[in-house]
Order: structure tokens, then C-alpha cells, then sequence
């Protein structure tokens, strides 16, 4: 009867609830996973028999991805102190040190993940990275991609907080291959926090921010209409054409993880933004030909963001307030 | 006239000359490159203008590419030993120190680098790669991928050659979006050189080694038909279908970056192979249950494979013989 549902209908059921209902769980659209004695989360270096998972992660609220894990490591300790925490910060632990496939930090309520480049890449870590989040029995998670991207009619070192993650035809769609067949997902992102993370962007006034969409490509050279890679088969004209025909659709900036990204987070509960820094406009070239110094202090700018904003919501405004107990 | 053809076009004409008569040289299929006053291997962190490529790299024969960064600098510190070159190789220096996208290492003319999971991650180290060996002039380069796979109906821990890396259709092709619009190419790989390992794969008794097709999928979770991913819509009855179709389509393995290494190395006049070991038997499962121990073992058997192979292409034979000299 209706009372006797197996575990992995009651599954199905809370999938299908409104977010709020659940009070901010995660939500697993796997029926299956509820009856596996164990899981090995493979390329994170962790599972639900070796690890004390709820105790490790329950109190996450915020978790911060980028694909460098030197980069997502700085950011974790830039954290630290932007939260104003006991000891520098240099120490923190890589919590995957037993596999080189990803790196992963964590400070105060703040779990920060390396997650490589490129659709596949990210997607095998936010796989896992979920999981965690529903076995550690995580509430009221906001997940945010801080990365690097290519700008469109921009200047370098803007930074782009995403309304809509588009595909290489402008449409906000995921397509994603299941047992041979493509299933199309959409690519919404949280509007409301699109919109907190602008407003946070005036307390760091010395670099533009702006809200546009965001182009997601599987590749860096031909998909992104580069002229620079091993292999090009058109001119410099039809690459123009393609970036401004991408510009008039509303493109802003262009990466390789916003769809994927988007797709999983929107379908597992989790508000989501996605925040990245470019590097160079590519209506004006395609090498990213700035100084290594230059560089640096433009990818720091979506870390600097996204403290302010980590910060108000936590109510330790600016400057960064007294010391908060370590959470471990 | 003919004879005043721009160097564009000289390029052009090059790439559609067969294979031997350029001397074994990389092809590189972009007329734009030729125009370009500095080369910048952004993800490589090295350059034209910053290093001298022909010297670096120039004698490289046998490029060995692999997911991770331990594990191929764990295959070039071995492959020092097994070419009986002096020292113990455990100082090999990452050549890409200045960037944690990729690792590099070279011993004697052996070049390993790791290329992250997933086509895009691949590709773009692919893009750089092949510039940096056009760069270098570097001729008659055979290209391995030493990666790990998922396999199909074999057991655990034995190594596949790939005839034919197929998509998740089981189609012997890669699409590649280029300024939005697909590009279908083929990913045929050198029957002779995969005919050559096998051969050499008598010297490594101690593991099945096979000859089969090799399935290549943009996902590890729902792509590659597994239960237990953050998300999961389907059946265990149409997993299984879906895998023995492959099956009988003359898939061995599974991975995620094969059919994008054979189209672009193949269109690049690059002699190339796909040697996987699979960590488990996907027909029996989904998880990664061996113990590290094991898999470590299991990770280490392509690189005995193409250890025994490059020792034979430099006519040392079992066992390693007298030291040779370095050529850096």
C-alpha cells in the first residue's frame, strides 16, 4: 500500500516537492542510491563508510568551484581571513590529498573544489560533491563557480555574473547523453542571487561587474572561435561574425562549465550563480597575452566578490568583523 | 602568380600532402599560425618569444599522455629507470611548474603530460601540444594515451588496445562544434602501431592485454549508463541493455576522452594509440570498489606495456639495457 514505499520512492516523491518544503536538502534524483549499503565517492577520495561525512560537512552553507586547484586552494585561505578566523589560514588541509583528480578546502562554513576544465570534468565532481552534500545531510547550500572566461565587447578584468548559461547556438540548454540518447535540461540560474551578488559587487568598486549571459563551449580554440589553435578551418571574418552574432544575442563572456554547471544545480535544488573574471575580449584577439602579475590580481576579483558576499550574508560586514568560532 | 602563394596557403598545401613525404612532420591545419609573431601555450605556460622549443623538445619521439598529474610523472620517473638513463629520475622537474592546468615531464625522448578528464580538458592540451611540436620541429612523434577505462565483459585490471574509439552511439566519430555548427570527423587510429603494442604485450605476460573498440562519453555518471550518480532516470534492466549492445558492438571499455585524442592527432598526421586498463567490469557493476593498493597496480600496467614498446622501438630489449645518453 501507499504507507510501504520503498525508501527509493519516498526518493522520487521529495524530488518532486517545491525546494522550500524540504527545508534546503539536497535533492537526489537517483532512486537507486538509497539502497546501496556504501558510497565510494571515487574521485573526491571519499565515501559513507570511511568517512564521518555528516560530521565532516553538515554545517556547510557555502561551497565556492573553479577549475585550478592552486587557485580554489588561495581561496580558501583568502577566506579564512576574510572571516576573520583563528591562524593565517596556510595550513588548511587538502580534504581529497589521496587523489590528484580534484582539490578540496575547507574554512569556517565555506567548502571550496577544484573541478578541472570543461563540461565532463565538472561534471564528475558535482556528481559527487551532491552526493556529499545529501549523505553530510547539508541544508540551505548556495553553490558558486568562480572562474576565468573569455569577455565579448568587454573590458579585461570585468567580472560577469551570469543570468543565463547559453550553448555554442545561444540557446540556455544542456544537452546530456543518457544511455545513448540526448535529454535536454535547462539552464536556469538563481535570479535572486544573480541580483545579491551585484548589488555585493559595489563594496568592491575598484573593477567592473555587470550581469550578462554566458556562453559555454567544449572546446577553447574551434568552439570558441579561435584562430590560434592546431587546427582552424575558417577566417578571421566568419570568427568575427560568429562572436558578434553571439554579443547581439546578449553574450557577455564565454567558458567551459556554466551549462553543465547550471543544468545540475537547477535540478538538484541548489541556488546557484556563476561568476567569472575575463581575461582578455576576444573581439579584440584571441592569446591571452596580459602579464602573469596582471592575471593574478584579475583572477583574485570573483574571490574578492564573493567574499563581500559571503560575508553580508553571514551579517560581518565590511570591514571584516571579530574573530567567528571555527566550526570544526 | 603561383609562385608568390602567401606561406597561409603553403601550410594549406602541406597538410593535404600524404604523411611521408613531409618527413613525418606535424601538420598543423590552421593557415592563420604562419602570421603570428609569438605562439603563447597558455595552458603549457610556455611560448615562442620565452623558450626555445626546438631545443626543449626538438628530439621527442614517444609523447605519453594520461589523466593525472602523479600518475604521469610516476610513468616518466619510470620510464627514466626502464631506458637506463642516469639517476634515479625522482628529480624530473614539471616543465609546466608555472601552471597547475597541466603537468609536463620529459626523460631521454620520451615527453608524458597529463590532460585532465574529459574532451574538453584533452582537447585543449591537444591544441598546445601539437603547436609546441610543429614549434620544435619535431618529427616521426608516436602519441599514446596510458588512461584507465571502465570495461565491458573483460576483467578487472586488463589492459585494451583501441582499434576504434567510438562515441555513445558506437560510432566510429567525434562532432566538433566549430563556430557553432557540427563538424563530424573521423577517429581512426594506426592499426599498425595498436597491431605493434599488442606484440609487445608477450614481453608483459602478467596481465590480459586485447585488441577492442573503446567507447568514448562526454559524462562518467549518466553518459556511461551507472546507477549511482546524483542523478539517475533510468532502469538497472536498461543500463544492462545498453551495455551489452555496446557489447556486441565490440566495445571493451569505456573512457572519456578517446574519440576527440583520435580525430585530432589523425588530422595532425600523429601516429596514436589508446591503451587503457579497466578498473573494473561494468557489467558487474558501477563502483570502484578495489582497494587502492590494487588499483595502483592495475594503473601501473599501460606503462609497462609502453615501457616494453618504447625499449623495442630504441632496440632495447628486455632487459633494459646499458645506460644511454641523456639528450638534454
Amino acid at each position: 500500500g501507499a504507507l510501504a514505499l520503498p525508501s527509493s520512492s519516498l526518493a522520487q516523491r521529495l524530488s518532486r516537492l517545491p525546494y522550500a518544503i524540504l527545508g534546503g536538502l539536497v535533492l537526489i534524483k537517483n532512486p537507486h542510491l538509497d539502497t546501496m549499503e556504501e558510497d565510494i565517492l571515487y574521485h573526491l577520495d571519499l565515501g559513507t563508510r570511511t568517512h564521518n561525512l555528516p560530521a565532516m560537512f553538515g554545517d556547510i552553507k557555502f561551497v565556492c568551484v573553479g577549475g585550478s586547484p592552486n587557485r580554489m586552494k588561495a581561496f580558501a585561505q583568502f577566506m579564512h581571513k576574510e572571516l576573520g578566523l583563528e591562524g593565517s589560514g596556510e595550513d588548511l588541509a587538502d580534504i581529497c590529498a589521496g587523489t590528484d583528480r580534484y582539490a578540496m578546502y575547507r574554512t569556517g562554513p565555506v567548502l571550496s573544489i577544484s573541478h578541472g576544465m570543461g563540461i565532463p570534468s565538472i561534471s564528475i565532481m558535482l556528481h559527487e560533491l551532491i552526493k556529499l552534500l545529501h549523505h553530510a545531510k547539508c541544508r540551505d547550500v548556495t553553490i558558486i563557480r568562480i572562474g576565468t572566461s573569455g569577455g565579448l565587447g568587454i573590458e579585461a578584468g570585468s567580472v560577469v555574473i551570469t543570468d543565463t548559461a547559453v550553448d555554442a547556438s545561444f540557446q540556455p540548454r544542456f544537452e546530456q547523453v543518457v544511455l545513448g540518447d540526448v535529454v535536454v535540461r535547462s539552464t536556469d540560474l538563481d535570479r535572486d542571487l544573480a541580483e545579491e551578488l551585484l548589488a555585493c559587487s559595489k563594496e568592491v568598486p575598484d573593477f567592473p561587474t555587470l550581469i550578462g549571459h554566458t556562453m559555454c563551449t567544449y572546446d577553447f580554440y574551434e568552439g570558441q572561435g579561435r584562430l590560434d589553435g592546431a587546427l582552424c578551418s575558417f577566417s578571421s571574418e566568419k570568427k568575427l561574425e560568429y562572436l558578434k552574432r553571439a554579443h547581439e544575442a546578449g553574450v557577455r563572456n564565454i567558458e567551459m562549465e556554466s551549462t553543465a554547471f547550471a543544468a545540475m544545480c537547477g535540478l538538484c535544488g541548489l541556488k546557484a550563480a556563476v561568476v567569472c573574471v575575463a581575461l582578455l575580449d576576444r573581439l579584440e584577439g584571441d592569446q591571452i597575452r596580459a602579464p602573469r602579475e596582471v592575471l593574478r590580481e584579475y583572477q583574485q576579483r570573483p574571490q574578492r566578490l564573493i567574499a563581500a558576499f559571503i560575508r553580508r550574508r553571514l551579517g560581518l560586514h565590511p570591514p571584516a568583523g571579530p574573530a567567528l568560532p571555527s566550526s570544526n
